[in-house]
C-alpha cells in the first residue's frame, strides 16, 4: 500500500494559454504567465494497492462515474509508467472553492494529484519534472506547482515544456484578485473545445500567436519594475485579445454573458474613479479583477453596488504545491 | 437660386465596411455589401443662391452649430467644384427614424444631400458618379444611392470606388430586418475613430482583411442562390469578425453593451427554435436581425418576450435615391 497526499492552489493566467501545439503531450502554442491564488485549492490523497482491482475516484466524497474516473486513470497510467509499478489506485479529492460556480479548476486538481502520486510512490520528482507531469493531466496545472508569478515555457516537446517561478521580490504579496461569479444558464463551449476550434479555424489566431510573446515580455517587465498599471493594462488587453480570437472562429462563439460585460464595464468605471484595477476572463463567464491589496476594500464596496456579495470572492497570492500528512481516517 | 430635393434610405451592411485605405477620399480597405431599408430615411432640400453669405444647415427644423455645418460645407465645396458655381447654400434635412436612438445614419443623410445637389445644380450625374460623390461625404452613403442588395467596390482611387446593385431577382422583397434598439448610457467610440484605431493597431486586422473578400463572395453566392441560411450565416459571422477586431486594438474596446449580448443570445435561441434569423451589429450597441418576411410576426413575438415594443422596429427592402418636388413652403 502506497499513500500520498498533497494540496495545490489554482492559478489565473494574466497572459493566457490559448491553443495546443501537441494535443497528446499538451505542448502549448505560446508561453503563459499566471498568479497562484490562496482562495481556491484542491487536496488530494492517492492510495495505490495490490489489493485494488480497478481505479476509483472520489470527488468531494462522491464516487465519480466511469467518464470522470477514466480521465484520472489515464493520468495514473503516466505515473505507473514512471514508477514502473502496475497498481490500481483510489483517488480522494476535495475541492475548496466558495461556491460551485465553475471555479473548481482542473489546474489545482491535476497539480494536487501529481503531487500526491509523487509522494505515494516516492518518485522524488524535481519541481520541474512535477510540472511536466501535471501538464500531462491539464495544461495549466503545470503552473500550480509554484506559488506567486509563474511562467509556463512552451518548449517544444515533453522534456522542455514546463513552468517556473518568475522572480518578483515577493511583489505578489501586494496584489489581490477579486472573482466576480457570473451565473449563466447557457451551455458553454468547453475550454478544450474552444481552444481547438480557435486554433483550427480562427482568422485571428495568427494575430494572437504573433503578439502574445510581446504581451508576455511586457508582463515580465512590469513584474520586474513592480509597475502595477503596466501589468494590469497588459493583462486586460491580453485577455480581451484571447476572447477576440473566438469571434473569428468558424462558427464564431463567445464565453461572455451579458453580466460579464456589466462586470467589465464596472471595472473600467472604478478604474476611472482612480482605483487601479483590471479585468481578465477565462473560458467561461466569470470576471477576475486584478488589483492591489491596499485597494481591495474600496473596490469591493464599488462592486457590491452592482453584484451580490455572494458573487464576490477576494483572493491573494497563494503558495505552490504542499505535501500533507496522509490521514488514515480520510 | 437653384433648388433640389431628394430622399435616400439608410442601408445596413451584411458584409461590413471596416477601415479606410485613404481617409481624404474615403477609399475603403475592403468591399462591402448592404441591404437598403425602407424604415429609415432622410429627405433633404438644398438651395444655392447668390444672395446667401454663408452655408446654413437645418436638421429636423433646428439650425445646426458651426461644427455640424462645417461638415456639410465641406461636402458642398465638392459639389461647388463639380458645378463650377461658387454659391453658398441652405440645406434643410429631415431624418425619418422611429426614435432618436442613434439610427439617424449618415448613410441616408449624405446620400440624400448628394441627390439634392445633383438636382439643384443640374449636374446630371450618373448613378455611379452620384455614388462616388456621396462616398466623399460618408463612406457607406455611396451604397444608399441604390435599393435592395448593393456592393461597394473598393476600387483604388476616387474614380474607381463606388457602389452598384447586386443582381438578386428581387429576392430582397422576401427579406426583412428587425432593429433592436439598445439604450446605452456609455459614451461610444465613434465609427470613424473605432475604424481608425482598428486599422492602425489591431493585431486582428490582417485576419479581417484576408477573409472579408471570402465572406463577400459567399454572400453574393447566397443571393444568387436565394439561400437564406447561407446569407444569414455569413452575415452573422462577418459582423462578429468585425467586432472581434476591436478586441485586438490598442487600447482594446467594444461596441457591445450587456443588452447587445442578451439580444444576440435571443436571436440564437429563436434560430434554434426553428425560425431562421441572424444578427449583425455596427459601430454601436444596437442589434439588427436579418430574417425572412414570412417569419417576421413569429420572430417579433419572441423578441417581445425580452424587449419592449418600443425597442423593436421592423424594416423591409427599401428603394434607392428618389428625387422629390421642391416644396417652396418647406
Amino acid at each position: 500500500m502506497y499513500k500520498g497526499k498533497a494540496r495545490a492552489h489554482t492559478n489565473i493566467a494574466l497572459i493566457k494559454y490559448w491553443g495546443k501545439a501537441d494535443k497528446e503531450f499538451i505542448i502549448p502554442m505560446n508561453n503563459s504567465l499566471s498568479l497562484t491564488l490562496d482562495a481556491f485549492y484542491t487536496e488530494t490523497m492517492v492510495t495505490f494497492s495490490e489489493t485494488f482491482t480497478q481505479d476509483t475516484f472520489y470527488l468531494d466524497g462522491a464516487r465519480q462515474d466511469e467518464k470522470n474516473t477514466k480521465k484520472v486513470s489515464q493520468f495514473l497510467d503516466l505515473v505507473r509508467s514512471l514508477a514502473q509499478k502496475d497498481l490500481f489506485a483510489t483517488v480522494e479529492s476535495q475541492n475548496f472553492v466558495p461556491t460551485a460556480a465553475g471555479l473548481a479548476s482542473s489546474a489545482s486538481g491535476l497539480s494536487a494529484l501529481a503531487g500526491a502520486c509523487n509522494a505515494a510512490l516516492e518518485l522524488n520528482l524535481s519541481d520541474q519534472d512535477l510540472s511536466r507531469l501535471a501538464r500531462r493531466g491539464s495544461g495549466s496545472a503545470c503552473r500550480s506547482i509554484y506559488g506567486g508569478f509563474v511562467e509556463w515555457e512552451k518548449g517544444q516537446d515533453d522534456a522542455s515544456s514546463f513552468a517556473k517561478v518568475v522572480p518578483s521580490d515577493q511583489w505578489e504579496d501586494d496584489l489581490a484578485m477579486i472573482f466576480i461569479l457570473i451565473n449563466d444558464q447557457q451551455k458553454d463551449v468547453s475550454s478544450r473545445d474552444g481552444m481547438e476550434r480557435t486554433v483550427e479555424t480562427s482568422v485571428f489566431y495568427d494575430g494572437w500567436l504573433k503578439t502574445s510573446p510581446i504581451d508576455l515580455q511586457t508582463a515580465k517587465e512590469a513584474i520586474a519594475e513592480k509597475d502595477f498599471e503596466k501589468l494590469g493594462t497588459v493583462t486586460e488587453a491580453n485577455g480581451l485579445k484571447m476572447h477576440g480570437t473566438t469571434l473569428g472562429a468558424t462558427p464564431p462563439f463567445t464565453y461572455w454573458s451579458p453580466e460579464s460585460l456589466t462586470a467589465m464595464n464596472r471595472v473600467r468605471e472604478i478604474r476611472q474613479m482612480g482605483l487601479p484595477c483590471y479585468f481578465t476572463m477565462d473560458a467561461g463567464p466569470n470576471v477576475k479583477v486584478l488589483c492591489q491589496k491596499k485597494d481591495v476594500k474600496q473596490i469591493l464596496e464599488q462592486l457590491e453596488q452592482s453584484f451580490n456579495k455572494e458573487q464576490l470572492t477576494c483572493a491573494f497570492s497563494g503558495p505552490g504545491l504542499e505535501y500533507l500528512e496522509t490521514d488514515v481516517t480520510a
